[in-house]
């Protein structure tokens, strides 16, 4: 006799859902660019003709770059520690996300991505492992891994090779918001160099969004995580949080708690997660700008920040302005490598958020202040930002 | 003034050579297999949809194979230190090799095949990459490792893994070489049991040749090195071929040099490189196999060969009966993957050639000893008859 699920049956939710038709056998497959229709072509394309491209890649090693797909290839490394809003779930788990990253590189950026999640969660040994891989990759993504492992591993890594190493939950989302908050200001008549910043969270995502809003200009910028404003005395702050207030609020003297910070501020941007109660959204100043970016939850209810704030966005597809990471991994890696960068700078970053403010342009309004993932011109409008920015800073290879 | 390239000038005989117009850019690509047309795919594939799939998977691990790529996903790993007859030229001038491999594993096994060139040549540090990308793959191909590095590290990962571990230059060329010696035992009324049989070379195929044979039911074995025939009083021999010599020569007594054991022997396989002398070959039985597997210069030229020899056999496209791993790693793999095997044993390996041998069948002819690559029968043959094997030796989980 055969048993009727019960509808909390995970077995039977699965087959109702149809996010796991689409998923099943997974979302991506390798493709051949070659033809093998006959031995002519497997001797070409395997022995013994490959072997003459071996040796001459053996002679010169930059023609790996011409003749293998090295060069347009990045891996998607993660530990699994910090997936989406899911927290640690292991690199088994995180594989769904890593391959969803990798299909939305190829069709936005034309960049093949062969997504990795390794089975260790030590930074010694995801530092050691990335670069014995690093000759078969153009560049590495790192992506969900948690701080403050995240700094310390991306900053080793981009001392030890010399292709573009990324973290994109931090400087994905640093890219987008700061195009998003250039069109934000402009609505709201302020100049990024006098606004009032305040960022809730100090994790991967807080603290790329206040170093690329500090090289843009802003001044008057606070960060907090969870006991209050990041300054000096606190005495109870990571090397990468000590650091941080000293370039922010140690500037200006603000201390205390995020309701503190909020009150008068001119814009809030929340990378924390929880929830800011509805009376200390109501204390920023006129005209506020509200980013509640944790997914799928915001910080702010898009509905309640927009009784108090003029310009409200989001990192959900089903309110206006998006801030995702999307519109800016793509085009950048896509940019690095076509000049075969050698790292992605901070002014390539600048370019990135720059090119997408443009975009928007004359079309700019309080519900369109990013372009969308789906607009074709952003793609190649942030690679050419990209490329030209690598060439400035000179680490472009060609 | 523009300087007309010399003939010998390494760019222009590139300009020249159709291989490099092939490999420009590399033979492989990622490809999605889903739409990302919009929002809606959008959030399916991607955020806030995929966190359910994760979610899932972090529940009841075995999921992943059911949701992701990494079931039918191989990684093909090389050091670099023994590519084709090149030897150590390194992991980027490796990579074409690798790539020609992932093309021809999804050509004739529909199996996603990602290369993997690594930084490393220490065995210690090759083992704990290849465990920490694990969780990654549905199985691991080990590829152009030198031995006898390549002995331990498949071991070693043998023992620490439960997906499949295959080093192909060992086992792919075992399987294709007994297939085609069970033909020319056939075409020469031999018994596999009672042959006599020389093998030249103690390398990753040589060692791999021997123990499929004395699988197969082999008794009258001999393998040489290059100070001859192993047998365990020579002092000087590493536990490998310590080991095979216990098991081959020390069975029937002989010793000497190659020219020595070939004296009246069945068949000989070469996977020495070297050439060995027409008056050596001449001194065989009558009616001998000769298979000249050293690429692109069999030990012995076929033409010489076939002066001396009833069957004969090479690994170059451009003669008849190509012993070709082609033949088995594409179906092997796809066997494997299609019950989810947590090893590829030797009964798989045993099928494997078995079903190759079956393929021939009547058709079985001196210049017709094992089917051609491109015999679209070949993948199919292949992968039903490993499957059933891990069926049979318990190491299928569906």
């Amino acid at each position: 006799m055969s048993q009727t699920p019960e509808p909390t049956d995970p077995a039977a939710a699965r087959a109702a859902d149809p996010v796991f038709d689409l998923h099943r056998g997974g979302k991506m497959e390798i493709a051949s660019t070659v033809a093998l229709d006959g031995r002519d072509d497997l001797s070409m394309a395997y022995t013994p003709g490959v072997a003459r491209v071996c040796e001459a890649i053996a002679a010169e090693p930059d023609l790996v770059d011409d003749y293998t797909w090295v060069s347009n290839t990045v891996a998607v490394v993660t530990d699994g520690t910090a997936v989406l809003g899911l927290g640690d779930i292991g690199p088994a788990a995180a594989m769904p996300v890593m391959e969803g990253k990798a299909v939305l590189f190829k069709q936005f950026g034309g960049v093949d991505a062969v997504p990795l999640c390794l089975a260790t969660q030590d930074v010694d040994e995801i530092v050691e492992t990335v670069v014995r891989l690093a000759p078969s990759f153009g560049g590495i993504n790192l992506e969900d891994i948690s701080a403050p492992r995240c700094f310390e591993i991306e900053q080793r890594l981009k001392d030890l090779l010399d292709i573009p190493v990324f973290h994109d939950d931090q400087h994905g989302t640093a890219v987008v918001a700061l195009a998003a908050l250039e069109g934000a200001l402009r609505i709201t008549g302020r100049d990024v160099t006098t606004a009032r910043i305040v960022i809730s969270g100090a994790g991967a995502a807080g603290v790329a969004v206040a170093r690329i809003l500090l090289a843009a200009g802003v001044t008057d910028l606070a960060v907090t995580d969870r006991r209050g404003v990041l300054h000096s005395a606190r005495g109870d702050l990571t090397p990468v949080k000590l650091a941080l207030a000293v370039d922010t609020a140690d500037r200006t003297g603000r201390t205390g708690l995020l309701a503190d910070a909020l009150d008068g501020a001119d814009v809030y941007i929340g990378v924390s997660g929880g929830n800011v109660p509805e009376e200390v959204v109501a204390r920023m100043a006129p005209d506020a700008v509200i980013f509640g970016l944790a997914n799928p939850t915001p910080e702010v209810h898009p509905d309640v920040a927009a009784r108090h704030a003029r310009v409200v966005a989001t990192g959900r597809s089903d309110y206006p302005n998006q801030i995702n990471n999307v519109l800016a991994f793509p085009g950048i890696f896509r940019g690095a490598f076509n000049v075969r960068a050698t790292a992605i700078t901070e002014g390539m970053k600048l370019a990135a958020a720059n090119a997408l403010a443009a975009l928007v342009g004359d079309d700019l309004a309080v519900d369109y202040i990013v372009p969308s993932p789906f607009d074709p011109r952003v793609g190649p409008a942030v690679s050419a930002a990209v490329a030209a920015a690598a060439r400035a800073d000179g680490v472009a290879r060609r």
